[in-house]
């Protein structure tokens, strides 16, 4: 007896498997599990790739070498043979295969040999028969899979195949259900994306027939959460089609916990009431300086918050002029946030109160919970505010700013710069690099969030509200992890279209070795997931801790860009050699001059100069020329985005440059004209103030650098494209 | 009639080629640049590298489709079949290579098929015969070539085969001709260096083999400089030999001009009169403030240099309170330097002048030259400056700083921080930002010298003199373009053992197309030969202005690491997450602690800190903690570097830390203990003077970022093992 299909073919990717495929696919995977495997059998496999029509070559299994001839035959040679058992998950190592057998007689000897080699490699393994299948065509190998990943669940990845993919680790993810657009995508995204275009005259492989088999591969761990993890490995991509060479489905162990969740609403409302708070309680406030119970009740009078403080403190009658409470249950008035500033032990009892009392906020700055070990206090404590519908922010954090309530629940120092960008952190010595970091370089910030333990409330929620606050322009977060990916993302895809996100993560060189069943999951390891996955959510990815503070001060500075073309306006020569090369490294677009607009710049600039793209208009020019050339930049509307190299000289001294240029950007900006202009400042040190000058005005500028400026600027159009108001890299002639 | 060679062997890599074979390749060479021809035919390829062992498999020419078959029998099936034709270069396009030919009849027939082929490719070719030649086993495919490279003269080239290589541009270049230890760090040089190993079970390929061909080629290319590329593409490499499946050669059309050379001893020897003058002549010098010629003169005056200076102007009696000359002629003392202030078209007969009067050294402020379009007027300034034995610095330039010798000659201010740190630039604007950043972090200077036009004085003189120089502990150089590759890299070697070398290459970017015969010369391009160069010399390349300025005024700073282990010593837990992520980013090794080692850490840390590597401290400790496990980081001598997170807190406010790191590491560092000490420190603005503390007693410490510090120290790391003071990379477990 024979179980046979032929080649499947590549049906609309729109369309789901029916409902009786789906059930068979059920039905499968509950006999699996049945049975108490977690890895399926190749026909199992095939059932189901067949299911979603994920393209595989014909092939049957035959229980007799007569059988297994007779198959051939009707399929047609070239066949591979391969050994069936539910217990050999690793055929090849078994010698089990068999590739490139050219007729009957040699399937007649095929079968015997895998036969016998499966019998010598595992005595006792059930032997369900022999897989006779068509070889394939000689084409392009890819790999197609599907892993579960700890913060972003079902992912599907796609490389090419062969050992160079696991070697060089070129390979890309997205998260599972994908959208043709997003299979698209990734093959775009691998180093060898050329690969699949066709090189060296060979011919482009059938991207719908590859975007197809991703699309269905996701849908399909989507559909089923309890396949851990997918590997279509190799399959052959061809110019006409795509067919899967070997399929090897794992199932998971048990299924992941569901975090809880809120809806946008009930998020947004208790946010509003946390970050524009009109009463606000102290627990654990105290008269004595040094007390981190002192610092919050200081730092909220010393700041200037204008709405009621309340103490609350066990017998004090007062404290720092406020009248002070026993417990919050004995404040009359309504209070939108309780600040703890009490040793952790007395966090429950506190809580309590503080449900009963119905406020909906609870900062909690102590430390001694999970970060300590104490994982069961802090359980305790989510469960408290669980119970009463308490959202927590922290344990284990400085407090949190809202700069534009001047609040500073915090027992750092006041900070009252007011400004667009949003910063959180989820570490409390990141959280005093950012007030340092923006103290120094002026920055105007919205608030400052510490988030410490995350046991509740978590960067989604941050997003959600500072995606709607009016004062915020630009989100910037330092994070360690995620604790649920799916919601992150979700947040992030809904600001991103009206502000930019930068994110700083943390642990992206941990060397997690993780357990893994495939070649995909091996491959999922390291950064690879979070990076592919939040670049899909639109998130400008920072590469360190001073890229973030950088990126967070800049971008509420710089207007957005309207088109890709980027010139260079130099003074130095040299500044403007690294500012090219800045300008590649940040994939940016440097413009192709028409003869029209060279002929405009040369105009102004000494027979020597350059025009072209950096336009040199050399070292020894005044003021005017500077002036005439920037006009000229922000005039011509084929041209987006200014990078300007400034050379600090006697004839034209960096104020004056700086003067001159802010006046000339603001006058092209009243004039409704907005480009981002970015400057780099050479000089001695007057090009410091120059640079401040410059920034307070509106043009991101620093001395002693070309990459930072332009790095900048890369950051705004990666946020620029994200939210859809660039096309994406590459699809419009630069010119 | 037929022509036949068995397979070649791999003779032992460090036998040069006899006479004989050398002759061989000198008239074949020659005969075919007789003929006109640039491109090799295969069996000349063959010639070739058979004349310097070089692995090829057993071939022949045939001339007709009998003696094909008869040859093909002698060397065993399946063969490939290859037309030969002085008029066919890429024999594929031509359908002239059939593969696998695998019995007589076939051989036949193939042989009809290719000439048919080729004549219909082009009518016109010559047919010389077919070439008959036994098909290689299976193995994996490398690209080993040779170019010519327009700053580094004959490079070897080594990478995987096949598409990918060309897509992901993953290949290595060192220097031609190449020892056996180049040879074979090439091979860990690429990015797949993995799969020569062996992967998913794969045997290792054998390396020596590999490594000898490399050697060999490199070898032929240094011997006959008339080859301008060669490709040996694919080269099969299996776990016992190398076999060159494809050999193809181009030659030059002409030789490259040699640069005139200096001995050592000559280029010393002006050198030192150059920055360590007695007397300075200003030609050019002028009584009007804001001319060039008189801010020279007053920086001179003002930088308080001790030796003699000479204004020189056609009318004035004295300038500046100096006597004044009509001419450098009339001058009666020795003078060691003339600084030019004078327009280009008056330097040519001014320079004149220099010559006659014996003047080693002339820097040529004015610009007007090369970089306007004058070069004619340069190259007769350079003519007269070798007629005369004079070397030239410019022109082009801001002049130079030689601050040891208070000497300021130069049009910007004067700089007096005096320092181990030589700083180079090719640009005026790079030359003032390294003043104004060296000025306002008060970085010790040794020199700061502008280069321009280089067209005579370039880096690699700079880099002999400075790496005599007993001020100067470190040079940093930015440039575009190096007149002389090799000089530079020999200069760097001799140089690097005693300090190390910062270069900022601009122009990386730069999408410089080049024409090419070959795939290693398309490969060749961007900047992937300096990249390779410059690490095999040793230098420290900075991936930006900003880096370079920070390298420069870090490594003189650091002591030289005396092993692998790094320890990151953390009050952040988050500081200590970023801190591993650079040191990874770095190529550091993070110290797995000991049991002995992590004990005694934990003796000083809180129960809920974490000992391992990061050791962290946790936030709220007082400064004993800190300085306790700072004093273990350094006594225990399995530990090599630290890496220190400093929290600011009430508790350990920035100086406090600043004040009791500095102590102890000064206290260490007087015991005769150095360990190179870096630290981040994250807080509010205090911790930018703590910073800058620190810094100046020797603990390279940086506010708001962690990567900083740890880019310096990697840098630092860098040198010590290009320097030899470090075993390689991996070489030692740590630990």
């Amino acid at each position: 007896m024979t179980t046979e299909t032929t080649e499947t073919g590549e049906p609309d990717a729109s369309v789901s498997p029916d409902p009786h495929a789906r059930q068979a696919v059920r039905d499968l995977l509950d006999a699996v599990r049945a049975e108490g495997r977690t890895v399926l059998t190749a026909p199992e496999g095939k059932l189901i790739t067949d299911a979603y029509g994920i393209a595989t070559p014909a092939e049957g299994v035959a229980e007799t070498a007569d059988a297994a001839v007779a198959l051939a035959d009707r399929i047609g040679f070239p066949v591979v043979l391969k050994i069936v058992s539910p217990d050999i998950s690793h055929k090849s190592d078994a010698g089990g295969v068999l590739v490139d057998v050219i007729d009957g007689a040699e399937v007649r000897k095929g079968f015997a040999t895998v036969v016998a080699n499966a019998r010598a490699y595992d005595p006792e393994a059930r032997i369900a028969g022999v897989q006779v299948q068509r070889m394939l065509p000689p084409g392009q190998e890819v790999i197609v899979g599907a892993v579960t990943d700890p913060t972003f669940g079902k992912v599907v990845a796609f490389g090419l195949g062969g050992v160079l993919v696991e070697v060089l680790k070129d390979i890309t993810f997205r998260l599972a259900p994908a959208t043709r657009a997003d299979a698209l995508s990734m093959l775009d995204g691998i180093g060898a994306a050329e690969v699949l275009r066709g090189v060296r005259g060979a011919p482009p492989v059938d991207r719908e027939a590859l975007a197809g088999q991703i699309v269905r591969v996701s849908r399909l761990v989507d559909d089923f959460p309890e396949i851990a993890e997918v590997d279509l490995n190799p399959v052959i991509a061809t110019p006409t089609g795509a067919v899967v060479a070997d399929v090897r489905i794992v199932l998971a162990g048990e299924a992941p916990r569901q975090r809880r969740r809120y809806s946008r609403e009930a998020i947004l409302s208790t946010m509003r009431r946390l970050m524009k708070p009109r009463a606000v309680a102290v627990i654990g406030a105290s008269a004595e300086r040094g007390k981190i119970g002192n610092s919050v009740m200081r730092n909220l009078i010393d700041g200037g918050f204008a709405g009621d403080i309340f103490p609350v403190h066990p017998r004090a009658d007062d404290i720092e002029g406020r009248k002070a409470y026993r417990s919050v249950l004995d404040i009359s008035a309504e209070v939108d946030v309780a600040v703890f500033a009490i040793p952790a032990k007395f966090v429950p009892a506190a809580l309590e109160e503080v449900g009963r009392k119905g406020i909906p906020n609870a900062v909690l700055i102590p430390s001694g919970f999970a970060e300590t070990g104490e994982v069961e206090l802090q359980e305790r404590v989510v469960a408290i505010a669980e119970e009463h519908g308490v959202r927590l922010l922290g344990p284990n954090i400085y407090g949190y700013y809202s700069t534009w309530q001047d609040l500073c629940a915090t027992f750092c120092t006041p900070y009252d710069v007011k400004g667009g960008v949003a910063l959180t952190s989820q570490s409390g010595g990141i959280g005093m690099a950012i007030l340092g970091f923006a103290r120094t370089t002026n920055t105007g910030v919205s608030a400052i969030v510490g988030l410490g333990n995350k046991s509740d409330l978590d960067e989604d929620d941050l997003l959600t509200y500072f995606g709607e606050d009016e004062n915020t322009d630009c989100i910037a977060m330092h994070l360690e992890d995620l604790k649920d990916g799916r919601a992150f993302v979700e947040a992030a895809r809904a600001t991103v279209p009206r502000k930019p996100i930068v994110v700083l993560k943390a642990g992206r060189t941990a060397l997690g070795a993780r357990a893994a069943g495939s070649h995909t999951g091996a491959l999922a390891g390291d950064d690879a997931v979070y990076d592919d996955i939040l670049r899909q959510a639109g998130v400008v990815r920072a590469p360190g801790l001073a890229d973030m503070l950088e990126y967070a001060r800049a971008l509420p500075v710089l207007p957005a860009p309207k088109g890709d073309n980027v010139v260079i306006i130099t003074g130095a020569g040299g500044s403007g050699v690294l500012l090219s090369d800045a300008v590649v490294d940040n994939g940016l677009s440097l413009m192709t001059i028409p003869p029209d607009l060279d002929e405009a710049f040369r105009r102004f600039i000494p027979p020597f100069g350059a025009a072209g793209n950096p336009v040199d208009i050399t070292g020894g020019e005044p003021p005017s020329t500077y002036e005439a050339t920037i006009r000229l930049g922000l005039e011509d509307p084929r041209i987006h985005a200014l990078v300007l190299g400034y050379w600090h000289t006697i004839v034209t001294p960096p104020m004056v440059f700086a003067e001159l240029t802010a006046r000339v950007v603001g006058e092209f900006r009243d004039r409704g004209i907005t480009k981002p202009v970015v400057a780099s400042l050479a000089g001695d040190t007057e090009v410091e103030a120059a640079s401040a000058y410059l920034f307070e005005r509106g043009v991101v500028a620093y001395p002693y650098t070309t990459e930072k400026p332009v790095a900048a600027l890369g950051a705004k159009y990666q946020w620029a494209r994200a939210a859809g108001l660039l096309p994406p890299q590459g699809s419009t002639p630069s010119g």
